[in-house]
């Protein structure tokens, strides 16, 4: 049975505590953010260091190490748009808790990513996108197939991809969710692994229902395939919306504790 | 924009309260559990007087009275297997919140309860089953189809039907869910209403988890079109949960307190 992939994605340049503690190589913060993620039962954590055109190559390396030494059971997923920086963190990456991720590939500026998965034996994000996000599902198709074709002609396993159709806010582009949800269903059809942001359907939306947006959101994601999510493991309803579907969808066994395994 | 549709399960003669109720014909405990629930937002209020061999003709009349007089802008769904019972009861019944909801109809014996339906301008739940639970999809659809030719034939609009694929309980009968969901959907895409008891799923699982069960059961079906259900509307989780699938589901427009709504 095939469990479903949780990616934790509060290592996140955006949050001003995770941003400083990046500039000041500052271990603590970090290491609290990967341990309550951890402990909250997220699969993999995202390490998303910005666009970190100065110093990536030196910052991913830095986190990469700081993180495994601390968490050697926690695999990583790499977050940048710098190739460099993804390349010099999968230098120093163990994948003995598994492949590393990369975040992300896509069908246009980004696609040379692909090689660089192949190239260190990492898996990899694949946004069925090219510029923006996009307009309809025959594009993401499109896009998702041209992923694909790449792949397979520099030596990626198809396996190793998980392919995003770019999750979308609810609130302003309502009518597009189950375009979406189609689409994650679609790409499952392929015999394809899917992945998304759910912080990216719920974002705008008030506080205290966004849990509640992404628990519901990714419930009816995993009913039409949706493999793993980039999320807040923090948002206990989520994770324990997550594991009864999965008992649902049958990917893992019904027992009466089954919340707490 | 058609909402999805709840009926309120807790008037039923399985509660000891209720059962005492009915038996002694006191109206409180009854109005206090109608009450309950239609503070909590269920649309339609179940009212299962058992199988009433003896006095179902006295009692359903009496209970539609009690109810319609009290709540006048609550529809009601009378539900016994006793035809006689159902008949004097939709006698009595005002249509002016909407039709009465006949619980139920079946492929088997209980066939007749279509021209019931037919005969009073009520709605009925459509069980796609003859005899236990259907084994495979192959049956229910075969049942379903079943209840719409006979439906057709005595006159009554297959909208008026809510087809029921049985929903089955999760602890012990896991690897049926996704067929179930899958029924929902075939039934769904061939343009007809679908229903479903939730407790059913969660029937005994541990109580405490009975509610999320429900609730991410729900919106796993909601994503498969299930377009209404009979519910514990007290279950807070389900009811923000079912509004919520609305939402992404595109059957309710998004608004920041669509909860409240």
């Amino acid at each position: 049975m095939a469990r479903f992939l949780t990616i934790g994605e509060r290592i996140h340049v955006i949050s001003p505590v995770i941003r400083k503690a990046l500039q000041e190589r500052d271990p603590e913060p970090i290491i609290a953010r990967a341990r309550e993620q951890i402990e909250a039962g997220a699969h993999y954590l995202d390490v998303n260091i910005g666009p970190a055109e100065k110093d990536g190559e030196e910052l991913m390396p830095w986190v990469v190490k700081l993180l495994q030494s601390e968490f050697p059971n926690t695999p990583l997923c790499l977050d940048t748009a710098n190739t460099k920086a993804i390349e010099a963190g999968l230098k120093v990456y163990d994948p003995k808790p598994g492949k590393a991720i990369i975040n992300s590939a896509d069908a246009g500026s980004r696609i040379g990513m692909l090689e660089v998965a192949a190239e260190y034996g990492a898996m990899v994000i694949g946004l069925c996108a090219k510029e923006g996000i996009p307009r309809d599902n025959e594009e993401r198709i499109a896009y998702c197939t041209e992923i694909l074709d790449k792949a397979i002609a520099v030596g990626l396993n198809p396996e190793d991809i998980l392919f995003d159709p770019l999750f979308v806010v609810v609130k302003g582009m309502q009518e597009k969710q189950q375009e979406v949800l189609d689409a994650v269903r679609q790409i499952s059809e392929m015999g394809l692994k899917t992945t998304g942001g759910l912080s990216n359907v719920s974002n705008g939306c008030p506080k205290e229902i966004r849990g509640l947006i992404e628990a519901v959101f990714c419930s009816m994601a995993i009913q039409c395939g949706l493999s793993s999510a980039i999320i807040n493991p923090l948002n206990k309803l989520l994770m324990d919306v997550i594991k009864t579907a999965e008992v649902i969808k049958g990917w893992n066994l019904y027992c009466d504790s089954y919340l707490d395994l």
